[in-house]
């Protein structure tokens, strides 16, 4: 008998979770009751307080929602947004196509953030001991460069400049000139961006991207890394959502990615080693 | 030459679309520079953007914001959010969690909003000829129960009363009061609910769920039917990140439904036909 | 404490199954020791007896098999598999790129299997009364197309004739001269492609297509409607997954849709209502 | 005019592909008209044609065979499985469940298989210069093991033994003596299985799983490391479809992990840094 006592408890706690708590009549999320929050509460501030159990304060919640409005889209060219599009056009709910969508948010799109905040914070523990964010940004850079030659945050396909660097790093700026935010990301990444401009004078350059300009965002605010691939989920959803819905109202049927009249080009067939 | 100009062009158009322009340095989102919206304009609004190519006034966009808070989450019991948290453990990124979790968003399961919208719809549509909100609903209610034994957007499995109708209704009742909205849909859903509460005087009440009461204010604010489950789908998603990543940092792998000690019963096989 | 044990028993039966059965030491399906079946059953058996608890005779395996094989792939043109190979290149799982482009097979991208096996079953049950296929199958198709403007498993948008037809077709035949199946739904389907042929007289064919073949054999074999989607997915997960996995040899990174020199060209803005 | 041709071709070669070429009524895979398979080529063989380009041995194809029987179930404990299940519960298609099921078979949950085929490669090629299977994995172990604490392909959380392992590492065997396979891997495996043995002596064993025994197979065989994980995908789709179709036929809607009797415990909130 004490057994099944314990495994009946032990299924409630299979379960347990301090984001929110349901019993009937009663839904609290972070423990507070949720009819205190609608009405009162502001959306990015729930996203802060489910993510981080606390509320920001309004200087902290604008930052993020500045970074989370500047994911929201990239247009058709970005492969989650034409899988959403695609998918809507093939009979499953508006639900299963932002799924699909979001689920190529991986590593290499929009996964990028992660990564940079992991960089980025490398960078920052190393300035403890040299005392240079040029210096320590070399090192870190180095590190990175010699296991892949993406540097996450940095470069764009497309964008010899993007567009949405200057306003989110302009409010970055901003915040930590008004003690909102420590800085230390900030510098960071602009000792990697100077280094790069540096070394590529003339070429094309490698500016600091949408992955980079948020990363240092959600890093200043204290967010871990993984949370930084995580939010740009929670803001790309928005342009997938559109893009679904728009797609949805043009009426074809089982659109592929190029007009009909286009046959994909034959490869020869691979050896078998 | 003319095939292969227009070809080229039928690739562009193959992928037309309003929700935004990109080009090399340039983003434009429903024709607004990016740089104009980051830092001005709030996660809500550009959701509202995004998809109906306007701007909310002030007070619709807190009326969507105040619906997109109530539906952030409803812990692990549902199925959504277990599925999310389990597949946080199974060594796949946070971005494939979250698609996890939105693809059961389906008709059974949050879904429902969709469908709300439509019969609301419906009952509105009828008011025109009838002359009387109960009259209207009872004939539509009586349609949509001779197919269904559901009526979306009420009745909950899990609550009695659920906590967050009465502040989303209160916000709309202020909402009609103010002229923010016309007031229609809400009076078509509160003749669901009288018409619902006595039939069933005494019985387990059937009261208006979070589908229904979000439903009221998506219809109110002028969203198309399908947007009422895609509006859900964002706002969930913050509930389900948010459920993934505590998940994500309590070091089970491979987590299961149940805990493991209990093992599914056995089931007699079927007979094929 | 009874609660406590209900509780335990309860939660086994919320997972209760007759599928499969595992102990520690121990995993059956479909109630037989999962080392019998190795190295003596083979796949599409396996398949049948997942599904349906039986094994099959070898003549219904093989008719099985063939359906498998016929629809394991469609090329790039169809969104699942550019969606599939899109994703390998964001930097997820081969996992998630199958699951990308399996999720994209909704009710009009090889869901029409399901569909199909619903109107060959209409057939053949009115058939019961009216005598003949002919008339069974000009008022089934008349109100399947007074509800919708395709006849799920005939017409395609590519093939002017479906290549696969044939040898399925063929199949099941043979398999009716030898009482392997009965034929009530080959002589639906033809019954059916007659009429079309006769209403399109040297118009534009509208043949029976994969969808229509395959649903032939998998309603020949007995399976339930919902299975002829089930099973086109394990068949089409085998090209799903042949070109996520060339895709992911090619070295590109967040693939699009279309070569980065087309941008999508820009619509109008629609008008709010 | 060039660049629009230019452009034309460019789409064209976009898609490029070896797996399959489809034009109007034809349609080839790997260069064979469809039409020649169906009914002649096994499923089986049709995997590894779709992978490979060639055709295997019937030899070749029963060892493929018994790797992706042993692998299709594991019951309603398996995450991918229990969410596959609660998704057929939410109003989505069956092509949306197995969808959400494969979606979950990440590095923690089946893709052990790819790892597992990397560390016996390694093993292989490091007896090339060591001269000895144990000194050989002794080594490559050390490597592993200081990198993560779990060995992919051994050990199970369920199974003191996998029942599994027998047979399929028999067939294994079988096939090296007559000549099937080289056998390298076997030898690989066994030597890693000897030394968990040997430092476990009386405690819990650390068996090789059907991970383990599968990469052997897949190895053998000469399959990449990524397609033992895209295999398994294969092979467990028959059970998350098969899963997913029973449960849809116990009439649940939105069925949760528990009973919903249970409630998920509170856990205090996190302190936020």
């Amino acid at each position: 008998m004490t057994d099944a006592h314990e495994e009946a408890g032990e299924a409630a706690r299979w379960w347990a979770t301090a984001v929110s708590h349901i019993e009937p009549g009663s839904i609290e999320l972070r423990d507070r009751p949720v009819q205190d929050l609608i009405g009162t509460a502001g959306l990015v501030d729930i996203i802060w307080l489910m993510l981080r159990a606390g509320l920001p304060t309004p200087r902290e919640s604008s930052l993020l929602e500045a970074a989370l409005v500047a994911g929201v889209d990239h247009g058709p060219q970005a492969p989650s947004i034409a899988a959403a599009r695609m998918a809507a056009t093939c009979g499953v709910g508006l639900n299963n196509a932002v799924a699909t969508g979001v689920n190529m948010l991986g590593d290499a799109h929009g996964g990028a953030g992660q990564q940079c905040v992991e960089m980025l914070t490398d960078i920052r523990d190393l300035y403890a001991s040299r005392g240079s964010w040029q210096q320590a940004a070399q090192e870190v850079m180095a590190d990175w460069q010699s296991r892949s030659r993406y540097l996450p945050g940095f470069g764009h396909r497309f964008h010899p400049v993007d567009p949405r660097r200057d306003p989110l790093i302009g409010l970055v700026r901003q915040a930590v000139r008004d003690n909102v935010v420590g800085g230390d990301f900030l510098h960071a990444a602009l000792a990697v961006e100077a280094i790069l401009e540096r070394r590529r004078a003339g070429a094309r350059p490698v500016p600091m991207n949408i992955d980079g300009a948020t990363a240092v965002i959600y890093a200043e605010l204290g967010f871990s890394a993984p949370l930084a691939r995580g939010l740009f989920v929670l803001s790309r959803s928005v342009g997938i959502l559109a893009h679904a819905w728009e797609e949805s109202g043009q009426g074809r049927r089982n659109k592929g990615p190029i007009p009909r009249s286009v046959l994909p080009a034959r490869l020869p067939q691979p050896k078998d080693a």
